[in-house]
């Protein structure tokens, strides 16, 4: 018996996953490794940041989903290196693992500009950590607004701040406005939660500005009735534990906020940075690898770059958009290629089948825009809400989710509403916590 | 317009949940004090630690289950110190509460009989964290061991030790049991799950001495089944984070094991130091306050003491066990005190009402205990479902729960098997992480 194909795919997201996925029936021994052990489901991750679903139910574990692959092994292993020369991917407990095929789907993470103080202060949502650190962040503030006698102080904790009007930012700023004006309404005693101020901070001069002009304008519209001030032409020059200061047209002001959320920007992961060094391919302003028609590396056609950390330029010239349905299509279209090269065969370019954007904004209100059509309102938000169902991995989550959709929607309720963690005292910054999670380290009080 | 009576509850548990919606409709003025904002149903908190069952399906937020009570204020926020003459408590952040009537329901804390090293080697299961936790540790085993070469190093992944033989400890072993056994079956492809070594140790000469003997042969038989050994007659003597050391009738003996976990006894929370200091109140050897036939403290009949911080004999001078019934009961009966002598009226002493006892160790096995009878299997089963069932708080939990278990019981799947947090690394201790979430604090790295 001959040795199998080696094929290693760094990261379980959509890339990762659908390439795994593809591979199944090929005669190729598949390794995927991760650091954690389930796939996520990003594009319902803001659901857990305002409480509405749980992290189990937009996550799944990658060894469940592919346990009938019997050609594919899951490692809960970190990349560290790479050896393009001895075809070596090195994890970073040292072990080697060579490869004959070498698929990166590593993703992105949140991108600051630089600004890497502002981590601390504005959480992005790339990790379920992140989501369960915003969630606890929100609710943390109606608790402190409710205990705190000061108007000014009071005020600042019922000011949420989100920066960045993309899907992820409109996304946010609506679930929190239905939080804020129908779901804790008559939970407190001392504030109103209605009375909070949610203000969308966006550079450029419209929200979702990769849709239509017409949709732009809707969104703002169904988030101005959910209590939701956009403010656009606005860019944000500083983030502290007290607040936000922009830069505007007219000019510079202060926005006082306990609860800054990061929503303007992310950037390829860390492993993008290996690739770059040791292949020497070109990463793009925002740290993608620029990959060649078949998504491989230049120079080096065993290696794939795919999903959001590769900088894919289709036949006009533009790059691809991070998201989701061009990560899964990368996915397959790479196991496609692998396939067809074990039989001799050559494999054409890419090409990417935009099937539409979507993004949500509250209850019965989306937008929606497939090729020419454009959409808003109850047949957007339908269209949403099964397009999201039917691409959950797993059919329990499908059902859990959809239960609570269903049971929110006529109760005004949100199920998932839970503080954990440390409980982060009045006053006492917010950091820490965040650094010891995001860094994937062990920790000890440092105050 | 008079001041209404004030009264103050520490503790949103069983015992501190139904005080205060039995004074609902009371003319006083209610504050529920607790340091999270979640109700949480402990008996299914060992289901989160195994990957059933999400956080927040068996929590709800204590806000929205007591926000029709419109004379019910919840603060989140920790009990620090007591004035029994000025009749005020003080909160951990410095301010004051005045009360006319205080009811401490502050529950329980894992007990390791003094050895507190213990604890950072054998998490006990009293929060969510440490339900996370257990889950991480569980799981991550079954990680490590897939890629553990070394045998002798792969078997320690793969013992797993609980101390403790409980309804507690013997309703994880089960669930444990069922992991190894069914859930991960055909996940791995170096390890064979259902060679794991589950061990439950046992001080005693029987699981569930609480039980009819006739139950605990029942329940160990079950076990063996599940792949559970019991091991009776068996002190530890030692945990460290390679394995315990036990002390058993032919000597002492060493097992290995990177997972052990403590459910071998609790204490009253340390809010009871403060109750013994300020009153004079005697406490007993697991540091639970001694109360008076109506659960107030001699002396100070404003103070009551309900639920697991509270030692309460009954008529025969027998200690009710901690429990929560007997919390629930509890909480019931000094609401209906307050009322009472509000009126002018006087309240005759508190009664247990035992309505017997259950414990579940696998799927459609249980053991119950009703006044004379007893049960076993199918049937203390179905019982057990439907009792916990019907005890969630929520109706949405109820609904979402109800799936959940009816979707695994088909599927033999577990849908929370999500290892969150910092990842461990191999060999590395285990402990810092779960400090930092214990004692409430922030951190940073240490090593």
């Amino acid at each position: 018996m001959t040795e199998r194909h080696k094929v290693v795919i760094i990261g379980g997201g959509f890339g990762g996953l659908y390439a795994a996925q593809s591979l199944r029936r090929a005669p190729v021994e598949v390794t995927l490794v991760d650091r954690r052990n389930f796939h996520l489901f990003q594009p319902l991750l803001y659901q857990v940041a305002t409480g509405e679903l749980s992290p189990s139910e937009v996550a799944s574990p990658l060894r469940h989903i592919l346990h009938r692959s019997s050609n594919t092994r899951v490692l809960l292993a970190e990349a560290a290196d790479l050896d393009p020369r001895r075809r070596r991917l090195r994890l970073k407990d040292g072990e080697e693992l060579p490869y004959d095929t070498l698929v990166v789907a590593a993703g992105s993470q949140n991108h600051y500009f630089g600004n890497h103080s502002w981590e601390r202060y504005a959480p992005g949502l790339k990790t379920i950590e992140d989501a369960t650190w915003i969630r606890h962040k929100i609710l943390y503030a109606f608790e402190a607004a409710e205990r705190e006698t000061d108007p000014a102080r009071r005020r600042s904790w019922l000011t949420f701040v989100i920066v960045g009007g993309g899907p992820t930012g409109v996304e946010l700023a609506g679930a929190l406005g239905e939080i804020a004006n129908d779901v804790l309404k008559s939970d407190f005693r001392s504030i109103r939660p209605e009375e909070s101020q949610i203000l969308l901070v966006e550079a450029g001069d419209r929200l979702l500005d990769a849709y239509d002009a017409k949709l732009s304008r809707a969104a703002e519209k169904a988030l101005i009735g959910l209590g939701v001030r956009a403010r656009l032409g606005t860019r944000v020059t500083a983030i502290d534990d007290q607040g936000i200061t922009v830069q505007a047209a007219p000019g510079a002001g202060r926005i006082e906020s306990r609860t800054v959320i990061w929503a303007a920007g992310v950037k390829g992961s860390a492993f993008g940075g290996v690739i770059a060094e040791r292949t020497g391919a070109e990463r793009d302003r925002g740290g993608r690898i620029i990959v060649t028609e078949d998504c491989s590396v230049p120079g080096y056609p065993e290696i794939f770059v795919i999903g959001d950390l590769a900088n894919y330029r289709d036949e006009t010239g533009k790059s691809l958009p991070g998201v989701a349905a061009v990560a899964m299509q990368q996915g397959r279209y790479v196991a496609g290629v692998i396939g067809k090269r074990l039989k001799g065969e050559r494999a054409g370019r890419f090409h990417y089948c935009d099937k539409g954007s979507l993004a949500v904004i509250g209850r019965a209100e989306a937008v929606a825009q497939f090729g020419r059509f454009r959409f808003e309102g109850y047949v957007a938000w339908l269209l949403w809400l099964f397009v999201h169902l039917m691409y959950l991995v797993s059919f329990q989550n499908r059902l859990l989710v959809f239960i609570r959709w269903a049971y929110d929607y006529f109760t005004y309720s949100r199920g998932a509403r839970l503080i954990t963690g440390p409980i982060e005292e009045q006053g006492e910054a917010t950091a820490p916590v965040r650094d010891v999670v995001e860094a994937g380290e062990l920790g000890k009080r440092n105050t």
